[in-house]
């Protein structure tokens, strides 16, 4: 597989500043592990809906937006941009004359690059490409030891690590989990210093208060240099939309900081279907499309040619119980329309995930993670946040799923990568040599052929149910939880200018100072 | 869903003979259950190959059948058949000249009708059509209670009360676990009789040896009626190709006892990637393509017509043990290539199930089979074998996984009808009544349309953390454990005639006293 490449060490690379012994001595002990580019994809996607049917679905949306509108909620800015624009504002709602906010969404580019740190970790959101990312945002944390508990900074470190460490996660995400035991008004900061340091792979900004997107700025310019970010993508936040039709202010304050700053954002509907939009997956998709039209917009509104994310995050809805569901047809089927929705607009496009609602990492969560990673895939996903990790319906970060999800990842690596058709592909010498009621195994194809063949877990059992059985009998849970164990004691940090470091530490102990806690 | 109907019971129907008291006691005591009409796609395809790369792998397919040929073993009838078909016989070696096998496939139907003896559950093999049936095969059964162990007659008629029960699995099967406590001679006579009277739907036959299979012609015919079986499918039978290259002469028995009758069977290459094919997706396609060519061309020399299926079983393999594998990519990009190639011949197509190699239903399995199933559903599959219940790579039926994995089923069915773009479906009205930061529970879209809006699971653990906790806190295999109870303890014969009971009872009865008993 010529996506994976085998990867000594990482080091800060051209951004390097002074560059001291400590940085070298760090580069000499480094245990290699390996590291999978971005998928690039080869095959197909799955075009579900078709022509009428996406043009009905794209003249509904302009419906919505010209009779309907939406609001823009506590953001006299906003509304003054809008009206400016073009659109009708009357108190905080916002009209939209037919095709304007499609014409504003042109600016948007296809494609950009995410820089990491090391920038053989960088990342090109967009065209065929999916760039995987772990679970964001549990306030919970399960492994098999401890059960479910609060989340705290020590969990946070952990999986930043297992991000680094995983061969087919591509980008260190975000709020992995929710460190808890840290100031709400400061946790941003421990989260970003955590990234930056722990993993070389690109990261996300904080979205959650005004001055907590700019310090992601400020940090971000320590670590990669002021020019460098004003010039360059170096962040891709979560700004949702809060659906149906709401844009809080919240959540605009972060899209405005970012997209000032050429920062990347996913401008994402959350929708659980049947509460926040319609039950049916043509209404559904009709409503994300015009919520996703207007954010992309006011994007370009604060800076022409921001890169921006269309966003689809879509569940279903248990009728009983009124419980979010996962893994369902209805979710894959609007995760597959809004693909093609995205592509029609030229923009890069997030959705799935490691998707579920169950509360152990068992069948369950194994269905319904796999049912929406293959859709995703076939979705033409380019962005996949909550790749590896979910449980619970996102209210927890599990650890063995973290890596049961993570060797999946593999899966869709090499299933994207499309069938070899060289001649060394189409094989004809080993079918020659071995003829009928012959055996593959030994012939020269198959010897100068095995070792990059199939697919290699990292994880799973094919043992014999007789040695299995000696070893214990062990789930998968049980073996995934042994995976954890080896992948944390073996973590090494990336390396990293000293300095850079110490300027970081140095910025958020200074923040933190300036203000007392807040827990809320 | 148009698909799902109401069954109140079950009738012998049109071929009713007598139809006694005991037939209408049994009709009006029967529980209510439900099940749902084969899938009808209503989604395309996912060709995961161009045009160029089908041509070549065609090409090649047949440059392996005019140079490499194949063999015929121990069955001189079938080589005198191809010496006058125009194949060059050499030997048991059979070649053909390029264009031959294909010309001589084009007689074979590219859909037929399977009938069962209530004629609700007839299914369609071929177009769009998705036929499901539960695992064929396992020596061994496992449940939460007794573990691993062989399996017996008891547990064969379990799993087919499990199937007839179960609302989305259209097919009955065949050997849905070996009863291995019943003699190798006549274990296929109580196999016949328990589908033929525990279940009422389509079902498969005996292919172990000649006389096993005019058997199940035979029950057949007392089952619908000499004329009935002479003019229609009644069975659809499994005949493994002895991969590479290889007609081994029990299989092709089968093949000649059931094409005579205008009984249907599956060709199915049998291949675990890199020991019966070579090591690449695109060398075992071009295998599989010839090897399902010989078959299906045999088939129509033996009866113009005959109903068959391309068949592709396909695993890789983990280099390091020689273990076969399932769930990975390889094998998806198989499945989806073999597809194209059926499609491209206008055969039913069969491959795909519930495959995974993990010796419990934990996450493992769930993953492996969840990849396989999407893939299948995508690969346009026509008959799925082993939609539910396969466990450790075929080794065990599972009681548990068999009743998780038809759930699952649910999904696809759902997945595959593709998206409402009637104007209900549309919701615009929903949209206009709720607008921004409303919500949509209570809205009249949502009323009228909630209790048929989302696939709903008849397993999965929707509950709260809190409430699952108290409840015990179980998995997934624990929950389904209680199902698999639920079901046999209500399960219900569906109603037969007694005559046509007594009638089967007796043939089954004379051939068992007529050979002693053998144990290979």
């Amino acid at each position: 597989m010529n996506q994976v490449v085998e990867q000594p060490t990482a080091s800060a690379g051209r951004r390097a500043r002074g560059g001291g012994g400590a940085a070298r001595r760090a580069e000499r002990t480094a245990v290699k592990f390996e590291f999978a580019r971005y998928i690039e994809r080869n095959i197909p996607n799955l075009e579900i809906l078709n022509e009428e049917a996406l043009a009905i679905i794209e003249a509904n949306a302009e419906t919505v937006l010209e009779e309907i509108g939406v609001n823009f909620v506590d953001n006299p800015a906003a509304l003054d941009r809008w009206r400016e624009a073009g659109a009708d504002v009357q108190g905080e709602r916002v009209r939209f004359p037919k095709g304007l906010a499609r014409e504003l969404c042109k600016t948007a580019p296809s494609s950009f690059v995410q820089h990491a740190r090391n920038p053989e970790r960088n990342v090109t959101i967009g065209g065929k490409n999916l760039v995987l990312a772990p679970v964001y945002g549990p306030p919970f944390v399960r492994d098999i030891h401890g059960g479910r508990r609060y989340a705290t900074l020590t969990d946070f470190r952990n999986f930043v690590k297992l991000g680094q460490m995983s061969k087919w996660v591509h980008h260190s995400g975000g709020t992995v989990c929710e460190p808890t035991d840290v100031a709400v008004n400061k946790r941003h900061l421990d989260m970003l210093f955590s990234h930056m340091t722990l993993s070389d792979k690109p990261y996300m900004g904080s979205v959650t208060e005004r001055s907590r997107c700019v310090d992601s700025v400020e940090m971000s310019k320590i670590l990669f240099g002021d020019d460098f970010v004003d010039q360059n993508t170096v962040m891709t936040s979560l700004v949702n939309i809060n659906s149906p039709l709401t844009f809080d202010p919240i959540m605009m304050d972060a899209l405005e900081v970012y997209a000032a700053a050429n920062q990347a954002c996913i401008i994402s509907p959350f929708i659980v279907g049947g509460a926040m939009a319609p039950v049916s997956v043509a209404g559904t998709l009709t409503q994300v499309l015009a919520e996703v039209m207007v954010g992309v917009a006011y994007s370009q509104l604060i800076r022409k040619g921001a890169p921006v994310i269309f966003g689809a995050f879509v569940t279903s809805i248990d009728m009983n119980s009124g419980a979010p569901t996962f893994g369902t047809p209805e979710a894959a089927q609007i995760t597959l329309g809004a693909g093609q929705l995205a592509r029609r607009m030229g923009l890069p496009y997030r959705s799935a995930g490691s998707f579920n609602g169950s509360k152990l990492p068992d069948a369950q969560a194994a269905y319904e993670t796999a049912n929406t990673l293959n859709i995703g895939l076939l979705s033409g996903v380019n962005f996949m946040l909550h790749a590896c990790g979910w449980l619970e319906g996102g209210l927890v970060a599990s650890y063995e799923k973290y890596v049961m999800d993570a060797d999946q990842l593999g899966v869709l690596h090499r299933l994207a990568a499309g069938v070899d058709m060289s001649e060394n592909g189409q094989a004809m010498d080993a079918l020659r040599e071995v003829g009928p009621g012959g055996h593959f195994l030994g012939c020269a194809h198959t010897q100068s052929n095995f070792k990059e063949a199939f697919w290699k877990t990292n994880l799973l059992d094919y043992k014999p149910f007789e040695t299995w059985d000696e070893e214990g009998g062990r789930d998968t849970m049980t073996i995934a939880a042994k995976r954890v164990e080896k992948m944390l004691g073996e973590y090494q940090a990336p390396a990293i200018d000293p300095g850079i470091n110490e300027a970081l530490a140095e910025y958020v102990a200074k923040k933190k100072a300036a203000e007392p806690d807040a827990f809320m």
